[in-house]
């Protein structure tokens, strides 16, 4: 890294986690000369100035991308369009425009009429993040040796792409770029449908009558609650997903509905040797994941705490028994 | 506590991940006098010796549990049966005995009819564990906040209930007693349609044609990841599982089935409202779950590493970069 920031002027629109962690990542690694933040309600403004995680706190949209050298639009993709129509008049020529929407091809199609000659539009999309949202839920580690897609449009200048390639790779990303449409094939497998089927799941569980909500939460140590953490997204951000990745959802969907309907036959019909070769094949993957560093080896993911004193153990039921 | 073990002699029969939690759990608590451990294979018996978490390693299950007073069986829920009626006449009078699996009406049937009279027969279902198995994968702090359900059959004797209950309350757990049905209606919808479907997910991620493996690794952390890790438990485990609680599995993949349709009808139609409100309500069941302490509180499961020195963030692409 050079000692001159990557962009001197970095504007965000938008201060969730996802702009949240930008602008802390962006200042831990020095890869901005100044940051610039804004968000929609005056509410969650006040919130970034107390934060202190911007150097300046813009009132609007088009306040914040003056004179910005990176623009990063960090709302729900549904926003995106009328963002890109808003902020367009006011681009400095130059700048290099870009969000962090888990859809491309729609992101692509809604921002681009409205973005002026002379301005480099490079759509990318960190794939990282928690449950939470809001700017207090942001921190500068989120993009650690997690991949950053650029899904730059036919004819992108190339130094451009390399310019925002180096700045995600500056506060930690892996960088990869893809077609527009490809990206939205593979998030649909890696993330949408994950979601999709952990929100159904959680519904399902909560609709029961005959299992009451109260022992769901008591026994969901044995694998639902592994669930409920995707499923405790932000929903705004996921409807917009929805909305705009159908094609390829519904696609995955499908072939998802195929491969449960075949192990529900084998469950059905009583055929264990369906079931364990299938159980043992799906084991390769997980051990895939843990060995490229995309989630931890720790059994549980590492949130039990071995090594807990033997007096903080509980015993609510011994002074039951004899 | 009193000073007395509860149990003087516990025999275990299986020494995976749970029966080897359950040995090292009752050494650290003093909960059993003396613990003597057996497996069905020489290899797994030698590796118990070397890990040295049991007094005693017998040879056969019919070695061990002689003199025991609690004997539990900690094998698949396939295997239960055959152990019974191996071990049913060597058992000492006034024994109980116990098991660990995860369905409770089909071990109640298989093994309830190889045990005498003068035994105390209460099967068990510790709702804790991690995806790994196999004798080095326990450790005693698994049961701690967990629930461990008892389902003792019509004219069990209480004092035997309480006593068990006493024991699983000792190494950490919480204790509770429910049938035999209702435990299987309840862990149905809590664990084994959540396996079954991260099973069914993440095989369908590996057989796709238009997104590679390496794809589906690296960009596992947009919520694919979450699946893979109880898509990784062990498959003689989870074969028997399905096949001994087939009718409530069904019944409520028969409801998941609805209300994925529901919601794949509403990405259809474009309904971003059904989402949206869909999306909202699932927030709590997560929020519920971590309140009473049966998931981490802490964003992404606590298994990122916030704090990492600056100079640890890798920089792969920036030297192609300007």
């Amino acid at each position: 890294m050079t000692d001159a920031p990557i962009f001197k002027r970095l504007a965000l629109i938008g201060t969730g986690l996802i702009g949240g962690s930008i602008a802390r990542a962006a200042r831990a690694q020095s890869a901005a000369g100044s940051i610039v933040a804004t968000a929609r309600s005056a509410a969650t403004r006040q919130r970034v100035r107390e934060l202190g995680f911007a150097d300046e706190v813009a009132e609007t949209n088009v306040d914040a991308v003056k004179g910005a050298d990176l623009v990063i639009v960090c709302v729900p993709v549904g926003a995106c369009g009328a963002v890109a129509e808003e902020i367009g008049p006011h681009l400095k020529k130059g700048a290099i425009v870009s969000d962090v929407g888990s859809v491309k091809g729609s992101v692509l199609k809604e921002m681009a009429p409205h973005l002026p000659a002379g301005v480099h539009f490079i759509p990318a999309h960190p794939v990282a993040g928690t449950e939470n949202s809001g700017p207090d839920s942001g921190f500068a580690e989120l993009f650690v040796n997690r991949w950053c897609i650029l899904t730059p449009p036919d004819g992108a200048d190339p130094t451009a792409v390399d310019k925002l390639g180096a700045f995600w790779s500056a506060i930690g990303a892996n960088v990869q770029v893809m077609t527009a449409e490809h990206h939205d094939l593979v998030l649909a497998i890696t993330s949408h449908l994950p979601h999709l089927i952990a929100y159904t799941i959680v519904g399902t569980a909560e609709d029961l009558s005959e299992v009451t909500e109260s022992e769901v939460l008591k026994f969901s140590a044995g694998g639902f609650r592994d669930f409920t953490r995707i499923a405790a997204s932000d929903p705004t951000m996921w409807r917009d997903v929805f909305l705009n990745n159908k094609d390829a959802v519904l696609e995955m969907l499908g072939t998802f509905n195929e491969d449960l309907s075949k192990l529900t036959r084998a469950i059905r019909r009583g055929d264990g040797e369906a079931l364990f070769d299938h159980f043992t094949r799906t084991r390769a993957i997980r051990r895939g994941i843990v060995q490229i560093g995309q989630d931890s080896a720790a059994p549980d993911f590492g949130r039990m705490q071995p090594g807990l004193p033997h007096t903080e153990i509980p015993r609510p039921y011994a002074s039951e028994g004899d």
